[in-house]
Order: structure tokens, then sequence, then C-alpha cells
């Protein structure tokens, strides 16, 4: 899975955007916004190099770059297009060293397919990893932190033009500081944060992911399965519920979108009731006052019928879905990663078990 | 006026203090704080080498430094004495040029008098002007907006080591995300913002501030006199009320200082009733409905007996205060120097009518 395709064409595109939402377990933002914005960029620019960590040069800097916000702003905030070339003039001058590489600071929804499109944009190649493998909702939530790595610069740019080059002590100061500036931008914005020296990336990223989210897409796409037979089988994943959604309460504040959705069986699993719980993205699933499945594993609503993500800000009364969890990089389940991203990182008072382990 | 004296010793900082006080009609920060960080950076360091435009050297940026943020925070939160040292690195670094001397952004309040601190400690001459010759509320509320020069970096600093570099494309802009950013911190930051070359400096600033600051304080010192009324003559003020303080409504929200307070005359007044409104600063006085001061002229409120300022944060009620108003700097009567700090600029539907004509 680690093997890169070489190129990321428009032919992949539609596969990538499917399996960026899967991964982004209801946040990162609607894949079909990345989507549209990837497709234009390589109409324009031409296809992108999808390198390997060992495929990088021998010096400079790799670029992750990033939506921040909530999913509800980013919906109907659309960027001006400028953002990328902007961050990158910034970073360029901020570290004294050339960008060689673009990478995806998560490869879930809007925010893994995107930076396909500024990749193409600045005449760059994409690093097939992210910093997450998945999506988290706050800044310090990276692959990179959990290395050690943490950041000397984060630069912020919005719609207007405006940059902000940022240095913070910690992870949770740079993702106080940084949230605050996106709200005062609008509700949304596009970050390059925990920029690696390419002699630090190797170990501080999770590999593979864009090729992993293609391969999922394509799961999708194979006529010879159900869609969500197929997702599972991709996956790995266990089967939390399929069901109607019967309630939603969705807030969008503080930058964050936050709320909990239930989900009512139907057909097997008619009488279950399974609820979770949202910041940006699915957090933790509860059935009769248990834990099925918590962050950092995985948990993606899907269409029963179609197999596609859902994302939080989409949710709504009625919709059929399945709701399926499935395990999270191993350097989630690390102590200090657990510590960044595990339960008690959002306020929970359970410990961590696997999915696997909770579905033995 | 705009003579500089050479040098600002230890003797001159209470004098100092006293006169930032009357001049930062009632924001800028109880100048009690800055005269503390004066004196003991002086005491650490030597005293400050004070320079008249025409002094400075042919290259490098003169730094405007200024504590953004509520007075009433910074009462309680005192910088960590490190942030000057961090901006100073920081516009280096961004600009790459030396700074050559240090401003006061505000000559009003604390914001008045510890540049002299931040000049000692950084080993640099403080230039004789400020940006306002007052104090105002908002970042872009400064004479280099109104001489055409938008800043191409704002350095922002905070008490726990997080330093945040903005390119803004507006003044407004510049407002809104140094706030957000602010109250991020905490509600308090130092920041550099509106940096000068120095061929820029002339036109661009309100020149001898720091001087006529220690002329008025000297003048409160005038035993002579009565305080007041040594102070009506050095300002060339008008007595708007001499009474006792009966209603402070005062609310600390959005990184501001925001509020009214009621005067009821005594002695001669007896009867009469002013009202002033505030953001931080004294922004208008009322009497029976009319406008008898508003910004951008300068209204502040003075102990009867000592003469000495009451900023907003300590106005409180029962105090027997006189209520002073002064015309501001000719650049704040110009078109654009209004529609940046005039009435309307705070919401007012009035217009600006100077407060000599008020009282003619």
């Amino acid at each position: 899975m680690t093997v890169a395709l070489g190129q990321v064409t428009l032919e992949h595109l539609p596969a990538l955007a499917r399996g960026c939402a899967i991964l982004g377990t209801g946040g990162g933002g609607d894949s079909y916004i990345g989507h549209l914005i990837a497709r234009q960029a390589i109409e324009d620019h031409g296809p992108v190099e999808l390198i390997t960590v060992d495929q990088l040069p021998s010096h400079g800097t790799v670029m992750p770059l990033g939506m921040v916000g909530a999913p509800t702003v980013a919906l109907e905030k659309l960027p001006n297009g400028q953002e990328a070339v902007r961050l990158r003039e910034h970073v360029e001058e901020k570290l004294g060293k050339e960008v060689v590489a673009i990478m995806a600071s998560e490869i879930g929804g809007s925010n893994g397919v995107e930076p396909v499109g500024f990749a193409a944009q600045l005449g760059l190649p994409l690093l097939d990893a992210d910093s997450m493998g998945r999506a988290f909702p706050e800044v310090h939530m990276v692959s990179q932190h959990v290395a050690g790595i943490e950041p000397d610069a984060i630069v912020i740019s919005d719609t207007a033009g405006n940059v902000v080059t940022l240095r913070a002590t910690t992870g949770p100061w740079a993702e106080r500081i940084a949230r605050a500036v996106t709200v005062a931008f609008g509700g949304t914005s596009l970050m390059a944060d925990y920029l690696l020296d390419v002699a630090q990336v190797r170990g501080a990223v999770v590999e593979g992911s864009v090729s992993r989210a293609i391969a999922i897409g394509r799961a999708l796409e194979d006529a010879s399965m159900e869609p969500v037979d197929a997702l599972v089988a991709e996956l790995g994943a266990y089967r939390l519920l399929e069901g109607k959604i019967v309630d939603v309460e969705r807030q969008t504040r503080g930058g964050f979108v936050r709320g909990s959705v239930a989900i009512e069986g139907t057909g097997a699993a008619a009488g279950r009731l399974l609820r979770l719980e949202i910041q940006n993205e699915n957090l933790a699933a509860f059935e009769d006052g248990e834990v099925v499945a918590c962050v950092p594993d995985l948990i993606t609503v899907v269409d029963t019928q179609t197999g596609d993500a859902v994302p939080t800000e989409l949710l709504r009364y009625g919709r059929r879905v399945s709701v399926l969890a499935f395990p999270c990089d191993p350097i989630w389940r690390t102590p200090k990663g657990l510590e960044t991203v595990g339960p008690t990182a959002f306020g929970y008072d359970f410990p961590y078990v696997p999915v696997e382990a909770l579905h033995a």
C-alpha cells in the first residue's frame, strides 16, 4: 500500500475523493470541494508527481497543507485560489529553504484531495503520506508532534490575502492561536504547519496515505460487490450498525462543528440505537451506554446504498447509513499518540480500547 | 516642545508617567505599571538616549511598541520582561534591517512609559515621538495610517513566549486579527507595528510626545498652583465639569474595556450631570444630550485634588474628579484622520466639532 502510483491524474481524482471522505471520519471538509479544486488545477497545470519518502531530494522542506476551521463554513466559503502560493512564499522566506514537496496535513475529506491541486498549481511533487492517516480536529494532533517535532513556524492565510506566521511555544498554544486567527479570518483558513526538513520526514509521517485513499475509492467502484461490503473488506472494518439517522444536534462554535447524532437500527439491527459524538470528526460511538469505538480509531458514517462517506456537516434526519469502525495508524496507539488524540485528549473519562479488542 | 531632553533618567520617570496618564484619556494602561518597568530597566541598564527625528541615523528601522488589550487585564497580567527582546529579533529577521530606535506606539498611559524601559533593555535610543499624541483603542488608529503607510509586518508576543507575525491586507484587518490573537494570548500582548524605515518617519509620527508628557507631569509638580489649574494652563484645556462619579458601567469583552460613566457636578457645578462613553479610552462626553467633547480631541478624567489622571479601569463610585478636554494633534483633524478616529469611526452618528468650537 505504500508503493506510489507515480502520478495523480484526473482519472484518479474520483477514487481519491471517495477514499479521503472515508478516511475523514466525518471531517476534513466535504471532499467534493477538494475534488473540484484538484480537477481545475490538473486541467490547468497537468498531472501531479506522487513520490515516496525515498524519492525526496536530499535537501529542502516538505510543506504540509490543510484547511483549518469548521467544515460547515468551508462548505459555503470557498478558497480564493492564491492561498497556497502565498504560504509557499512565506515559508521559503521564513526558513530560507526551498519547498520541495507538498503533503496533505490530513488525508481525510477535502483536505486529502486539495493538496493534489496545490501541488499542480505550484509545480511541486506530492508526497504519498500525511500527518494523521485520517482527519483530526486540532492543529497539534499530527504525527510530527508524536515524533517529537514541534512547529518552528506555522503560516496561515485566508481568502482576503492576510497572512499570519506563528511561532508557538507548544502544540496546544499553536492550536489555540491558529484557531483564534481562523475565527477572525471568518471561520476557515489554509495552513502550512509542522514543516519538515526532508531529513526529518521518515518516522514523522504516515506513509502511503494517498495511494491508500485511492485504493479505498477503487474498492467502492468494484461492481462485483455491495459497496459497503467492499469497504469492510478493504478497510478491515467493523460494522457498528446499519440504520437510519433519527436525531442530529450540531453547532458551529469556537471554530469547530460540535454535536451528536443518533442512529436507529433497521433490518437485523431493529431496536438498537447508536450515538456518535462529534468535534468536526466522529470521536466516539456508544450503544447502551457502552463505548463501541473511539478515537484514535476511525469511525465513518457511510450511505448504505453507495458506500460513500457522509461528512458531519451533511448528516441529517432520515438518511440511511451504516457506521463502520476500523483501526488507526499504529503511531496513535503509542503512549504519546494516545495522550495527543486518545479519548482523554477530547475530555472523555474512559480509557482507549482498540476497536479490534472491543469487537473480539 | 519638540526639543528633546537628550536623556531620560530615573528623575524624569515620575513626571513622564503622570504626563502619559493625562495624554492617555483613560487608556493605554495604568501608567504606574509602565513606571515600574521603566525604573527597573534604567536601574539595570542605565538612562535612555532621547532623540529627535533629525537625530535618527540614515538607515534602519524605527520600531513602535505598545501593549494591546484591555487595561483591566493588563492591571493583573504583567509582562514577562522578554517580549521586547523577542519582537526586536523577529522584526530584524523579517525586515532584514537593524532596529535603530524604539518609539511609543501611543504616548498615553503605561504605553507611553514602558518604551523607556524597552529602549534601556535593548540598548537603543528612544524617539521623541509617538503614533497618536494620545491613546486610541484600535491597531490602525495611528498617524502612519493617516500618512498612507500600511503595516508591512506586525509582530505580537505574549508572556508565554509565543510570537505571531501578521501581514494584513488593510489596517482594519490588522486590528481584527491582532485583537483575536491578543484574546487567545489571554487578553494582553506586546506589539511592534507600523514599522518605519527612517526615511518614512517625518510626517508619519507625532513629534515631541515624550518631552510633552514630561512637561505635563512637571506642571503637576508645580507647587505654586492648584494641580488642575496648572494642567489647564499647560494643556490649553477646557473644564467640562468638576464633580463626583455617581455611576460606572464597565465590561471587558472582545479584548476591550467598554462602558460609560456618569459624573454629577459639585460646588458651582451642582445639578449638572456629565456622561462619558468609553472604549479603553474616553471617547465622548455628553451633557443634557449634547456632545461637549469627542474623539479625536482628548478627554481626561483627573482627580480634583492631585490632578492625576484616572484611567478607565480605575473609575469608581464616589471619586471626586474633574473632566478636562483639549485639542488633538492636527493630523487627526484631516479628512483621513477623522475617517480613522472621528466619532463615526466609533459608531457615533454625530459629526466631529473641535473642542475649541464647542466651547467658543
